[in-house]
């Protein structure tokens, strides 16, 4: 089989470098992985990245969105989700969105952290999806787990 | 005829484990199916999971999401809905999307309870739509059924 | 020429049986057409249906939506539509969308009068698009017709 | 060089025969165009309106839409105008998009007028652009021109 | 190598010649590079603007869209921007979106000033990625850069 090509795309708005991270952790969960990085400057230009990623090979893609604080930040987040979707649909690829929100809290140190956490977590998601298939994550369905803050558990 | 192909998808961010119970009720309302099962992060990685189903064979799919409180997870939300409906259309195949809100109660309980509901009535569906086809619910049609909830009833 | 077909697409979600309304004025209006009924859950449920009717040779399509009240609710809605505009476009077939919100009135009665004056109304109109084609409403436009309501009229 | 052929889509929701109006100023400003005109029961029927129009042959599109007062008409505005680029999309052919909405202003007169004034200038619009091509609007770029209210003006 | 081609589209709608800005700083970035310029009135019509200068040969796109100040002028910008990605997704093209919101700030003179960082910002990324390609930007990942404002700036 031949190894596999994650894409990491990501972003100049981001006020943490979460592609970086994102690079070291699937690069430290699936060694044998090649890795394709697409830089843009926010994440209405993330989806045409992933796209080209993909068709330059990838067989997923993690993307690393930072969203600001007004209303319209937030409908320019929910046109790049859909058109995140979209990319998905149109390849029958994986792309992990990973987005964090500038008044998720008011203190930085914070907000870093809980970048750090949701892009480390989701970059192996990506692994376990891409490497290991469907069945990968369902030991773990239902169990309220969260990225970026401590997991919500399970209700049953 | 060949036996039909179910496909259930649900998330690890989910605080019930309803691709379990999705996987029970098909069962047993319909033993001959066959069902394959996908486990995704959250509710926007469900779309293209849907779509990965549908192309491994599914006469149909279940998915089971559970989306946060905050209006960024109603974005999400929105997004996924649209995502879901395109899949459908890209492949005029039933998707049955149950989602739970995890502000359509403050009792975790009763959540529970709403989201255990929701998942069985919306599995029988499915394999009615699948196994009956399109007239299948039409002596139904316009009771006010509700799933999670009681029935509202007819208003004629 | 061929009889039309008509496709009528309704939910269990509804509290009126709108789909048996619409089927009686299509068949009165144009007697000699023929009507394929869908049922679904809801109205997430119903671009799809569209779309299967229109690939089993309708001619034009009428769903039968109703939504609840909350923000969730009309989110759905608002996936539901750019659902149903986009059967449209992929098959160049109109798609002619009933909606009732169950916030439109506290009147149980008299939700039931809007939704059944809605149905029979654009059952008309749709007989009238796929019969008489794109003047058969020309001698109408701007004259402010309403479905479920009084005409609001014109204003020059 | 063929004459150029003009789609107008309007509706029997508006209140101002707004089709009319197009079709006398396209008529006036390229008369050696020909012009196919569609009516349609709303707004959310304008997008496979316009497409069925330019299937028909049309060089490009204008649409007339009046939209309501409430929330879920604005709803409906979104779905309609996703669309309406969708179209355009499809079919790399400019459709114009007017749209009166209700609560523009209180005054009926005054809504009429803006009706009026909106569908002029976009008619002529749509002429230059199909006829003199994408060079043709170049001269007012940045001008802060408005359509059924006064020009903003410039700020530079 | 055949030299780059770069489109530029903008409004008749917007208040700053910003269409003229992107094509000087286009030009001084990448002086071999050729512009081809299309004029709209509305963003509703820049994403047909930018599918038609990519057929015409463009290699990235960069559009200027002005919006106002009501919900339904934001409603336009969700569409737009939607569309605005579709575009880019339909043909693995880069479409810098540069948005200019008339209630970004009450002072004229300021709304000017952002309007012209914004578009010779963007324009320079155009050039980058369209030139130097995925790794163009990656050196500035994470950098909390801002287009309009003073740079927000890394948390970590």
């Amino acid at each position: 089989m031949t190894d596999r090509i994650y894409g990491v795309a990501d972003t100049t708005f981001s006020r943490v470098n979460m592609g970086e991270i994102a690079v070291k952790t699937i690069t430290k969960e699936d060694p044998e992985g090649k890795i394709i990085r697409y830089t843009v400057p926010g994440i209405k230009d993330l989806p045409v990245a992933a796209k080209k990623l993909i068709e330059e090979g990838c067989d997923g893609v993690i993307t690393l969105g930072w969203v600001g604080k007004t209303q319209l930040d937030k409908y320019s987040y929910l046109a790049a989700s859909i058109g995140l979707i979209t990319v998905q649909l149109m390849t029958s690829t994986h792309v992990i969105d990973v987005t964090i929100h500038e008044d998720e809290t008011e203190d930085e140190e914070r907000l870093r952290d809980i970048a750090i956490d949701r892009a480390k977590k989701h970059s192996i998601n990506l692994v376990k999806l891409v490497r290991d298939g469907r069945s990968a994550l369902t030991g773990l369905a239902g169990k309220g787990l969260r990225q970026g803050y401590e997991n919500a558990g399970q209700l049953d």
